[in-house]
């Protein structure tokens, strides 16, 4: 059996480091005028509006490393962040990653998660332009900034939403979530019987939710093709309940959505029935699938026929505020919608 | 003995967290369109150019809370990163916050962080536009990034020096170093003797520079006053050795600087050789002074006898890049300067 190379980060140390993870860098968009180098990078957006945006990803909370591929939280770092950009409407163009990283990790382990970084940054067309690289004591930590371009007149925000717009969704819910519980629970079986192999089969679609989610740049693209400007956008990171309740409280508005319109794959649905859990609760509280969830004047709704590939799911439609925010059930109950979220910050019961 | 409040952060959740945290939150800028509560912040940067920059804080690494007030290291955290923007010859203008905390945290404790984050956001006139909170099973983690403006003919990098310029520094340099070498050495008498109060009086311009360091925004506004545009620049975060070979590899030159040009205050000598340290070597090596180390043409230089208030040191010259980059000592000798910086990813000795 080969050994895997291990090559010390203190061998390197942070000039080297940060020479070795970027000197391959090639910069995208004329846009960018200097990327990593120098003080701070530096951009272009003359008559464009810049959005900017942030996330966070600390080891134990938000990723464990046990069951994430290094190049596979790379690449989702990175979405995480342009799927806020999209959510506004505009293009990603630039983001920087700063990590923390423990001394126990190799060089060629941070090569895969930058592998996933740079892979992502290909996708999605975008330029990695700065960051900051330091030990840390604990767990490893990655927090990436994105910046992106848009129109003034196509910027989309949460606080849109009009009584009778329609409320679409970009794609099936509650995948990821799934996902999730499945590594979790094999790596329980894994704990106690270190013999037996995770049973994985059968389930790459959910896995893949959780583990390589792509943010939906085709959906901006078919609005941008189709002329429709959504009243109202917010990606779906949180559940759907929590977005809804995002949308319908900056636009002060309430919504209707319908049980049997919202979209769940069939591998969701099964292995939450095999799990015991609701598997509309998977889609309303999830979490991370990153699709985009965006109302529409009834006026567009001509449009979407040309959608061609793109599915667009409408699952409901805005009320006035005084209504409130309710889902429909199949059995014709209102069911008023809870912003659960994960709440990360709840002390465990 | 009154108790100090301590609210859970459980008890707010992650959105009243947020919420708590940001309302009261007044832009300064008419180029702030929008702020935190979308999925990005929207800037409008029109016909000037964009730098970003971003820093990362790790609990352990980059700050000790035993010694350390919450408020000042809210504070610390924008300097760093406004000091990058000034470093390009750029005006700040907003910041993103995003916070990993940990769940014995308590509220109060935040809002001191935070109380810290907007006296910056106020003192440097910059907005602060979004973030990301997040719980973390481990240490308090800070990430910042900020964003500036600067006119596309004053923007300065660090590869513009070129023979004969002259070399400049903001402030004396040390400072920063000796401060934590008092920290730590005060914490560790405690540690042995508890009932020793820390005996840090006489002090209070090192600690200061330690604990509550300031970015040189006077330094850009001089240059603006005085209409020059330095050739190169940089902030001294890793020690002035450091950041004169990063000026000098960028810029393809080397360099001349004059033991007794470089200016250091008296406490920060005296403090240093009572602890048996070369003075020097806290100014060479020491790191987080954060004044501006940046190179003019000689032709700029009279126009500094109207710098005013503003101390500009000149320790030294670029010159040829076969000359190498070298310290004159008093004795007239030599000494090749080494790139030392914190490495703060080289194993523990």
């Amino acid at each position: 059996m080969s050994e895997v190379k291990k090559t010390e980060l203190g061998q390197l140390g942070e000039f080297g480091l940060i020479h070795h993870l970027t000197d391959n860098i090639k910069l995208k968009h004329p846009a960018t005028i200097k990327g990593v180098g120098d003080d701070a990078a530096v951009l272009d957006f003359s008559d464009k509006k810049t959005v900017v945006t942030t996330d966070l990803l600390l080891e134990g909370i938000h990723f464990d490393l046990t069951y994430t591929p290094l190049k596979h939280l790379g690449y989702k770092a990175v979405v995480v962040n342009v799927s806020d950009v999209y959510a506004m409407n505009a293009t990603p163009k630039q983001i920087t990653v700063s990590l923390g990283l423990s001394s126990k990790m190799s060089v060629e382990a941070l090569d895969e998660l930058y592998e996933g970084i740079y892979a992502a940054c290909d996708y999605y067309n975008v330029d990695l332009v700065g960051g900051d690289t330091s030990s840390s004591l604990t767990g490893l930590t990655i927090s990436v900034t994105a910046m992106g371009e848009a129109d003034a007149s196509k910027l989309t925000y949460r606080n849109g939403a009009k009584p009778n717009d329609l409320i679409c969704v970009s794609g099936d819910l509650g995948g990821a979530y799934m996902g999730l519980q499945l590594l979790e629970r094999e790596k329980r079986v894994y704990s106690d019987n270190p013999g037996v192999q995770p049973d994985l089969s059968g389930y790459d679609y959910i896995l893949g939710r959780q583990l390589k989610p792509e943010a939906r740049k085709e959906v901006t693209e078919l609005l941008q093709k189709l002329e429709v400007v959504p009243t109202a956008m917010i990606d779906i990171s949180d559940g759907l309940s929590s977005e809804l309740i995002h949308i319908c409280s900056q636009s002060k508005t309430g919504c209707r959505v319908y049980e049997n319109k919202i979209p769940i794959d069939p591998t969701t649905a099964m292995l939450a029935e095999e799990m015991g859990i609701n598997p509309l609760v998977t889609a309303l509280n999830g979490g991370e699938d990153y699709e985009l969830l965006f109302t529409i004047s009834q006026s567009d709704y001509e449009k979407f026929k040309d959608a061609g590939d793109v599915n667009i799911y409408i699952i409901g439609h805005i009320t006035e505020e005084s209504k409130g925010s309710y889902l429909v059930t199949n059995a014709d109950q209102e069911v008023e919608l809870q912003a659960q979220g994960w709440n990360p910050l709840k002390n465990k019961q």
